[in-house]
């Protein structure tokens, strides 16, 4: 469990985490990538700090005065670091701009409450002042979900970031009822160092772990690689406490089912700021593992993986299937084993001479604290996959996705420097139309960018799976067009359309933030967006909360400033 | 699996079900009664049919022919027999009024839409001409959630009840993702007969099962007696068309879970029909049952049997746990046994003599299609209750209680034909405040209902347990004083008050409705009532829809129209 408790350094300002951990690519990588048309560019790095250009502090002395009185002096910051630092999320549109120096997303402060009464007041003066609010965890949006949008002129006074990273403390567990209540704060690592001594885990534990704090999780409807077992957060939360503009709003905590209305939890948990913020919540925790085993396999299709893992999900079902469960299509198994070198080209010649000419892996994870349970389980669940034609490969191969786990980010960081556009989006789907929407979301996403005739990678995988669908997480590299923003929109809104098409959900776990916003429409319906509008306009009646975020754009919104370019 | 596809009659107006499927007491069961200080008075019984005092009806022609145009003459119904029997639900209080002649909650009329179109066209109508709507399922709500309350003087033009039953077709099976997709007015036992031909099942049985219908269970947040196994309506709904005054609302049903922002259909499941109408809904349905096990035990205590029902759920787990799991306490254990006559006195005299002088009941049930998994879960759980001293009863107690799982309500006919309240009332908390709550709510019900100082019987079982806690419901029985309405609201008042205050939720599955709206707040907080209005008002902005309940009342409303009585 070591990689789950250890900390690092707070994120870089201009790409992923530390960027200690990266592991750059070898020769023989640079070769594979290129071998599959993407060659990169000449390097580009990013700016240096100090390059980064700012909007001017908007807030005047008064205002940040009051925000002193709050919290004290030493916790509102305004020097250029910190503004850069909390100037947009990890996005490919965020990080592409950061890099260039464009700083035009950062607040004009960054303030740093000790507690939910402080919370609570910056809220009050916020309203009054007309300041807007963008509450921060561990700032690792990859939708926009924590730039600021400073709106048009006299939309508000100023923006200030909120950053929760003094409310990081495990308050209180309830071993009785497996409960554990936690501040916003606490960042990934340090909620399974807390939650350790007491025998018990979060079991969440998405590729963000290691900078996403728990607040973090509840605000954006978090999913973790081990969701399948342990359950996405809105399963797992069973309380929070909500600081809003008019006053605190108490919700669950009282028992661990309800008819006492509707589920008014379930409205803040993917509210992604945009109502209060979360200044505390309790959730299910479970018993710490002390047992492992893993699994990979390779299957003939994906649609043979598909089919096993319906199977795992419905006929194995809760409880006893893996607590991760993954699938990659062929193009994603193709890529990954030619980028593990030698070791990887062993296994396609394996699966070649066993009938599986373009194979999908599948990569599977036990947990659980009674060894001869996992045993059971793992028979269970290897049955349906040898039924499903498959062929096992050694467990090392799973234990190399699970060391890996967190580094993918890195990596993009590292294409970027070469001038390649990478991102990745993600949709869920029903069973039935599961094979179809893949289809159609990876033909959209290559109709778009292969306008320009280079190379493409579009691979996809499943990582959770439901009784009654699973999810899809597609990865796209392409060489930046001259104009990478416009490159990086056109692909966005082909996937988006293919999916809302296809019939799946805008966002499976990623959030709505900036990005998927215009699409809100198409998944609850304009009325629906109206609900929002409406709950909205009742716990934060000036509209201070992360504007611009989640809703779509309504009719009259004045534009947001323009962003700040160098003169090149 | 008989019993539950078996449809019975349309419930009589005065009371549960169809009479002809009660089992009266035996002259011993009576004797029983007595011993516990339930000697029944003289009997009485309701006054018939054409007795019953209607308000005269509001709507005029006008109106009326308004409502006709809508959906057909022949189904818009003003007649005695139509009023009278959506003059309410099965409550207490319900039946208290209508069983002697008050049918002061009856709608003006009853109207019974053909498709969600006539749904729609029914709200606009009723919006633009202020009728009131009370959306009408199985009527089998407790807690006066479909009660006709026509508001102060000229709130509303006039009261409608409209009625779902001709809206209940099994739309569409998705055999892949394992879902079902109802129309709302099919009944239990309509649901299980349509999914049989296709091998599955809906898994959900309340005790209401033979009247409550599928738009009533998703409206109301309910839960089944099997619901630790197939989880509750709120985990198996997947997506549903809300027909409002506004337009319809489409939520969900493009994937098994999602982030794209608050999770909207959260907020319609539990609305009671205070937002609109459920028109359809998309369940997640399993694989239909081929075998099953049984088994009952006695436990040492209360706290033994939580004790082990909390292993069950934490450590046997779902998936694996028994999919029926309730426990009695020591009274309402002692009470079920007096009342099975000589075998019951067999299995307590069997108790005592193994050391156990005042057990509790354990009932456990197991459901699935693999007959060794069956027996492999069976075994897990019981190892469970041996660690907890438990013994082992014949199987045959616990097939006793599922055969008469859906009798219990008819007895309290029976007993009210014999001036005796009798009630049931609800609630859940966590693990570690249940035996508290358990004790501190059956304290508060004996001070409100010993004052008379006669015989009192308050017994309790857990029927839903999670990883985080488990259910309360407590049955209560006392001769009735002079005045039952007022001797009813006390004990009402007193058991919720005792559960605010010890921490539990104001309803785990019965609802909101009329009798726990003043304790709404208790629950959600004033701001989180704030918030419902506002979507209300978002959706209803006329508040047509269901007025009075789920919500408390807002400061300055008129006070409902005073009870019809007859003179004596």
């Amino acid at each position: 469990m070591d990689e789950l408790t250890r900390s690092i350094r707070r994120s870089v300002w201009h790409g992923w985490g530390d960027p200690a951990e990266a592991h750059p690519l070898s020769a023989a990588g640079w070769s594979t990538l290129r071998s599959l048309g993407i060659a990169g560019g000449p390097t580009s790095p990013p700016v240096a700090l100090e390059e980064v250009l700012l909007p001017p502090i908007a807030l005047g002395d008064a205002e940040l005065a009051a925000l002193r009185v709050v919290v004290g002096d030493a916790f509102v910051h305004t020097d250029h670091r910190w503004r850069v630092e909390h100037a947009g999320g990890k996005s490919y549109p965020d990080l592409w701009r950061l890099r260039r120096g464009d700083g035009s997303q950062a607040p004009d402060a960054v303030v740093e409450p000790a507690d939910a009464g402080e919370v609570q007041r910056l809220l009050e003066v916020c309203s009054a002042q007309r300041i807007a609010v963008v509450p921060f965890g561990g700032g690792t949006s990859v939708v926009g979900g924590v730039g600021a949008a400073h709106g048009g002129e006299g939309a508000f006074t100023g923006v200030i970031a909120v950053d929760l990273r003094r409310m990081d403390q495990l308050l209180h567990v309830d071993q009785d009822s497996r409960l554990a209540t936690f501040q916003p704060g606490l960042r990934g690592p340090d909620i399974e160092r807390a939650l350790e001594p007491h025998g018990l885990t979060l079991g969440h534990y998405p590729q963000s772990h290691q900078e996403a704090t728990l607040g973090g999780y509840v605000a954006t409807r978090s999913a973790g690689q081990a969701s399948t077992g342990y359950g996405r957060i809105d399963d797992i939360v069973l309380g929070l406490r909500l600081a809003t503009p008019r006053g605190e709003l108490v919700l669950g905590g009282r028992s661990p089912a309800s008819a006492a209305g509707p589920r008014l939890l379930d409205v803040v948990v993917g509210s992604e700021g945009t109502l209060g913020i979360i200044t505390e919540a309790t959730l299910r925790v479970a018993r710490r593992p002390t047992a492992k085993r893993y699994a990979a396999w390779l299957l003939p299709s994906f649609h043979a993986g598909r089919e096993a893992l319906r199977a795992l999900a419905q006929d194995v079902g809760p409880g006893l299937l893996p607590d991760v469960c993954r699938l990659s299509d062929e193009e994603e198994t193709r890529v990954t084993l030619a980028l593990a070198g030698r070791s990887g080209a062993t296994l396609l010649r394996y699966g070649r001479a066993r009938g599986l000419p373009a194979p999908v892996l599948v990569i599977l994870v036990w947990e659980g604290t009674d060894a001869s349970a996992l045993k059971h389980r793992q028979s269970m669940s290897e049955r349906v996959l040898h039924r499903g034609r498959g062929r096992r490969l050694p467990r090392r191969v799973a234990q190399a996705w699970e060391k890996g786990r967190f580094s993918g980010p890195y990596l993009r960081d590292e294409l970027m420097g070469r001038r390649i556009l990478v991102d990745t989006l993600e949709t869920a789907t029903t069973w039935d139309r599961l094979e179809t929407l893949h289809a159609e979301v990876a033909s959209g996403i290559r109709s778009s960018l292969e306008v320009d005739g280079g190379g493409v990678v579009v691979m996809c995988h499943v990582s959770h799976v439901y009784a009654s669908g699973a999810s899809l997480y597609f990865t796209i590299a392409v060489a930046e067009s001259a104009d990478p923003m416009t490159q990086w929109r056109d692909v966005k809104s082909a996937a988006t359309e293919a999916i809302v098409a296809g019939g799946g959900t805008i966002t499976h776990h990623h959030g709505v933030g900036v990005d998927h916003a215009p699409w809100l429409s198409a998944e609850i319906g304009d009325l629906g967006v109206g609900v929002l509008r409406a709950i909205k306009a009742e716990l934060d009646p000036v509209g201070i909360l992360n504007p611009g975020k989640l809703l779509p754009p309504s009719p009259g919104t004045p534009s947001p400033r323009p962003h700040i370019t160098r003169e090149e």
